[in-house]
């Protein structure tokens, strides 16, 4: 993670992109998420959905990972030790726009839209983002507005 | 999945229980949010938590195959078809005001707080819910409210 010094509002960091594959959408399901439409084709041909969907959850799990890959790359580029993320106080109106099929290439991203000093919690500040999931047509699949806190950069040395 | 029409405003479904095991919370957290405190002892020693925390999508993740697996078996249970599940229009305020550690066992729950007819979907109502996790302190470990479409029962013969 970077630290909460070097967070700017507005800020946006595109995290990079993930194509879903059909196997890897049904064990998702298999495991956390056992609906029809999103364990099997012929099965998801008599749903509303029509055809093979992604579970939400998935989605929302795909965009956690890259946010934690694409933060610790930007540390790690910096040559900075890693700085231990805080817990996230919560999650405000996620939403699933449209659905998400196998082939869909989907874009992660994060935009700032508030810092926040944190007078009880000396060594942290609040980051409040817009996340975003978009597919391969410039389509919104996944929103929602998170909350974290972030370390401050502890100084070093005299 | 019950019908819309089984549904009553202020009724709590539990969904049962699991205990999280140290594998599987570093499993999720391998696969889906790699922070050191979700994946390895050692490292999360050096952290806020202090120990092994589950990542809170592994909650919401497990929340889900229990709603998913206690609705089934509701229907199964009344000798009905499996009702279709609709797309969920979205989550809002999910909070995980405790962390959760290898050994806690959660219980899994919702109540539903509005049913709401949809002029402009026939066939379908909206059910809102609050759902909950509980440890086995008796603490809420995580909560959010959902919305999801539910099928009515389709009167069948004459």
């Amino acid at each position: 993670m970077k630290y909460f010094e070097d967070l700017q509002c507005g800020a946006r960091e595109d995290f990079g992109s993930h194509t879903f594959t059909a196997d890897e959408i049904k064990a998702y399901a298999r495991r956390f998420d056992p609906q029809p439409f999103h364990l099997d084709e012929v099965a998801a041909a008599a749903t509303h959905f029509g055809v093979l969907t992604a579970s939400g959850w998935h989605t929302v799990a795909l965009w956690t990972r890259h946010f934690i890959d694409h933060w610790r790359r930007a540390q790690e580029a910096r040559g900075e030790p890693p700085a231990e993320a805080g817990p996230s106080p919560g999650i405000r109106d996620l939403r699933w726009p449209r659905p998400v099929h196998a082939g869909d290439t989907l874009a992660f991203a994060l935009e700032i839209v508030e810092l926040r000093e944190m007078a009880k919690r000396p060594g942290w500040g609040l980051m409040v983002g817009q996340a975003s999931a978009t597919n391969q047509r410039g389509e919104l699949v996944m929103t929602f507005r998170a909350a974290k806190f972030v370390r401050k950069r502890v100084p070093v040395g005299p």
